[in-house]
């Protein structure tokens, strides 16, 4: 079991892939479901930790967008994890409304059956009585 | 909220990203932690479908390898799901023994404070009473 620096430090020090971005998981820290994966780079992460929103980078717009700007639907981060060798971020978050453009809590909607077909799970749309129900 | 195929179909079509991979997220199905972000190739899906167990493409050493080949915490997939664009993966999964190479529970062990200093916050190791106790 090897051991480096990025896994035993107490520094952030984060390794940005050779686009210079990073994996953030987004969790819903009231009913534990996992709603998103974006992408950040680096001003992404900063805003994110110090307004405490949750900000990505969108790779095909090649700009910094705030989750839920538009919609409404922000993610506040209540804690933000990084994984052992610090390439990896995930947000444990207060939604608020659905994580998913299309209108589902999660973006995780469809679960995979063993014909690769796919079975929608989870069709109702944003209801504030589940997510603050904690 | 614009919606395209990808979303509404029920026919699995993965979209792979420039080096032919996709994000796989492994969350653990009874304590619902996120455990560990992997990489796969299309060979690794098929394989983590069939056999119903997480298998990832190791970027680093360029070949296929079976989550717990070597250390035998394997990670049995109970549920796997697609995201909107299906462009990342969710396994929800029982583990055999901690997700963590580093030996925590999950490779998310630490907490971004607001000062960019990181604090451990899982300092226990792997024990089966806590990943079983559902």
């Amino acid at each position: 079991m090897s051991q480096t620096s990025k896994e035993l430090t107490k520094n952030l020090d984060i390794t940005y892939d050779d686009k210079g971005l990073i994996a953030a998981i987004v969790q819903d820290i009231d009913t534990q479901q996992v709603l998103m994966i974006g992408w950040m780079n680096e001003q992404a992460v900063e805003l994110t930790l110090e307004t405490g929103r949750a900000t990505f980078y969108s790779r095909s717009r090649d700009k910094i967008w705030v989750k839920g700007e538009e919609s409404g639907h922000t993610q506040e981060v209540v804690e933000a994890r990084i994984d052992c060798d610090q390439d990896a971020l995930l947000l444990r978050c207060r939604s608020n409304g659905p994580a998913c453009h299309v209108g589902y809590a999660t973006c995780f909607y469809r679960v995979v059956e063993t014909d690769s077909h796919l079975k929608t799970i989870e069709p109702r749309q944003f209801d504030p009585a589940d997510v603050y129900s904690s």
